[in-house]
């Protein structure tokens, strides 16, 4: 049960001043270092799952603090080995002093991550299902902590071991045949070999695909506010976030740093980011503004373009807009001031490569509309992807094992349509496996343990 | 037992990121609430002192975490109620999440120190008790941390218990006299009871004088380092707290503003205040300077006056300060830049005024003698103290019942030697056992109440 010989200590609830403390124990000695400093009833043989009120006395007998203890006995436990925790009293220099002599009785200090490194290591969860357990902590709101929680439960875990034993099926009859070569028999099926790694293609882009949704989830999604200097942009940002938050004037080219605010909308964090006007640039200063802006807008996932309906007229509008888009990016157009002239038509600034439902007829001055803008920013995005029936890749380094799956699959496909030889193509199809493998941890080493574990809080 | 209807939660570890989070709920519903989000076991049915695992949902059915559960079923709990404590992923968007949810369900907000004010008024533990309770939560040092756990085992209980059982006793004989009033008895020996009081008088100024001490340690004692400029106050303070952190040069007057820093010293904070050198002040600025000196000087604990031993004369020692020693301040000389000239013997500079062992000779420079300068400043202090063993007044709220009770107590004496009325004498006693019941809150009111729990962290 305790593969992992020493025992560790953490603090693990955050620093700082609270009412409680907790202080972790793991570890084969976890007991016995308890029944050393505990004055209570002796650890070892009460019932796991239990919790006992006493005090913690270092060697020499003085008390360092009146505590509630649990004990978890293994393999009843998040590391799947023995756990003591300790609730004490929440100042940060008595939980120091009670980590210290828990020291003294031979605990080593937790690294980063270390209880769930152990949890992993121990098979009480794969490793897809760690790397969640630090989304979760991480998560901020109500859709990254839906992700993680997907992903705890499982949801990338069963998708790729899915895919995956699929292809191992497939791998044992094409090594079969690489042990009978002299006798050139077939036990694996080219042609349904070829439409089942269609389909795992397929799904592995799908999968691939989810990670633009699920990095502008978990990291806030990029959403750059543009246009023609006066256009009102500083001005709806403040709408938007329903304060006064960027410096607003009549006069053009207010704004001449970028300026981000992240908005929660539906549970989604969006980072706005209000730019620079658009101009023919008078100095340097400025120069280097709308420079940054197009830097910006190059970067973003979404462009809300800004223009003011008294002063701007179609053609106008549509030369403005033609160099800034590109093809994958999202696209709205806020026709601005629409509270000055009440005979305005903001249908009028419809054109061919402008569609009626991507222009918003608004008022920012008077939060005309803006409630509509934030649905829109939500349904362009998330839309109507089922965020906990689908499995959303959040992490790059799943991303990055898909991809280098995918790219033998890929390369398995096209050998089977030019009869590559039988040991490339098992070889192909090996590596795709492994590189799932990765995924939840059944191919792993030290360095992608490390990668992981090391951005992890201590204590957890 | 649950005689405060309501039911309370609130989040019980720091605010911040977390492996660990814990949330707390008490009161009679707790269970119930407990049992409407938890799916594992049914709650009001386990054991008291459980621990369980499982996962809180949402009304709508939607996980919001995975948990561990701890059970305390009255009285067997911290505030002898039911009691349900959550430990959660340390996610501050988590721990919201799911406070909210139990708010849903009928809990309300516990206010700061609720928790500890329903202990307090279920008998779980004395008003002294309580407030140790916060001041062991905000330790920082050995010594707080002592002082804070000799009064939460009933230290100053305990000896103001004492002495208020041994004045009821006579204050029953006493007002038995009052009701045989016409028949002129004297059921309380006269000469006993001034013996008694005397002798609660005495213990009273004993735990009053030892408040000096008890506000010291808990808030840091005060320590100014004065002199004239380029005396090498900064580079002393430098070497105490063997850092760089004054700014230093040979140019007197470098130091204008004074400079606080705390240094730990067996266990005890003392705040090191560095000032600007006393001399004519050449400016309006460097006045205000002296001036903030002198002030810092009135305040302090602690004096410790440096002066250059190749620069003054035993004459000009003298005369600087004999204007700067108040009567009950502690003092200690520095004789510095020793190292200048190896034939200076500091012992020439003592005169009837200043004992040998108030002088220190010393090169702060070189850091020699800096560790037997930080003995001496703990000896003068806290000296042979039992710490422990005695009992110190660390709260400024005691101290106050303690000078009220003391003040009846003289009065009474008085009244003794001029043979007061009964009915007179009666009333002080009284009144001197009603201050002291304030100390453990037999007599309380709701704003003693509301002063001493609303200072108290949220949780606990």
């Amino acid at each position: 049960m305790n593969k992992h010989g020493s025992t560790i200590v953490a603090i693990a609830t955050a620093p700082g001043i609270g009412a409680l403390g907790i202080i972790r124990i793991s570890g084969p000695e976890s007991f016995r270092i308890a029944d050393a400093l505990f004055s209570g009833k002796k650890i070892q043989d009460v019932a796991t799952n239990t919790l006992h009120y006493g005090w913690i006395r270092n060697q020499e007998g003085k008390i360092l603090d009146e505590v509630i203890l649990s004990v978890f006995k293994a393999p009843h436990s998040y590391t799947g080995e023995d756990i003591i925790e300790l609730s004490c009293h929440g100042s940060p220099y008595i939980l120091q002093e009670v980590v210290n002599e828990i020291l003294k009785c031979g605990a080593s200090l937790a690294k980063p991550g270390e209880f769930t490194l152990r949890a992993f290591l121990n098979g009480k969860m794969d490793l897809s299902q760690a790397e969640a357990v630090a989304d979760l902590i991480a998560s901020e709101n109500e859709a990254t902590h839906s992700l993680a929680f997907s992903q705890l439960k499982g949801g990338i875990r069963s998708e790729i071991g899915h895919l995956r034993s699929e292809m191992v099926d497939y791998i044992s009859l094409i090594e079969l045949e690489l042990d009978f070569a002299e006798e050139d028999v077939e036990f694996a099926d080219r042609t349904k070999l070829k439409l089942l790694l269609e389909k795992i293609h397929k799904e592995i882009e799908k999968l691939k695909n989810s990670f633009v949704l699920g990095n502008a989830i978990k990291n806030g999604i990029n959403t750059v506010i543009a246009g023609k200097p006066n256009a009102g942009k500083s001005t709806l940002l403040n709408a938007l976030l329903n304060e006064e938050r960027a410096l607003v004037s009549e006069i053009a080219g207010t704004t001449r740093d970028t300026i981000e605010e992240k908005l929660n909308i539906n549970g989604i964090a969006f980072r706005f980011i209000d730019t620079a006007g658009i101009r023919e640039a008078k100095d340097a200063i400025e120069a280097m503004g709308v420079e940054r802006t197009m830097e910006k807008i190059r970067q973003s996932m979404i462009l809300i373009y800004v223009f003011d309906v008294i002063m701007t007229t179609k053609e106008e509008l549509w030369e403005d807009i033609s160099g800034l888009v590109r093809g994958d990016q999202k696209f709205i157009i806020i026709a601005n001031k629409m509270d000055l002239n009440p005979y305005i038509d903001y249908q009028d600034f419809i054109n061919p490569q402008i569609q009626k439902e991507q222009i918003i007829p608004c008022s920012a001055k008077n939060k005309m509309n803006i409630d509509y803008l934030k649905d829109r920013l939500y349904q362009i995005t998330v839309g109507d992807q089922k965020m906990n029936a689908d499995t959303i890749v959040v992490n790059a380094r799943h991303l990055d094992a898909l991809n280098r799956a995918d790219q033998n699959i890929t390369e398995a496909i096209t050998g089977l349509q030019s009869n590559l030889q039988t040991d490339l193509l098992a070889q192909n199809i090996r590596l795709a496996i492994y590189s799932l493998s990765e995924i939840s941890g059944e191919i792993t080493n030290d360095e992608i343990l490390g990668n992981i574990f090391g951005k992890f809080c201590i204590g957890k």
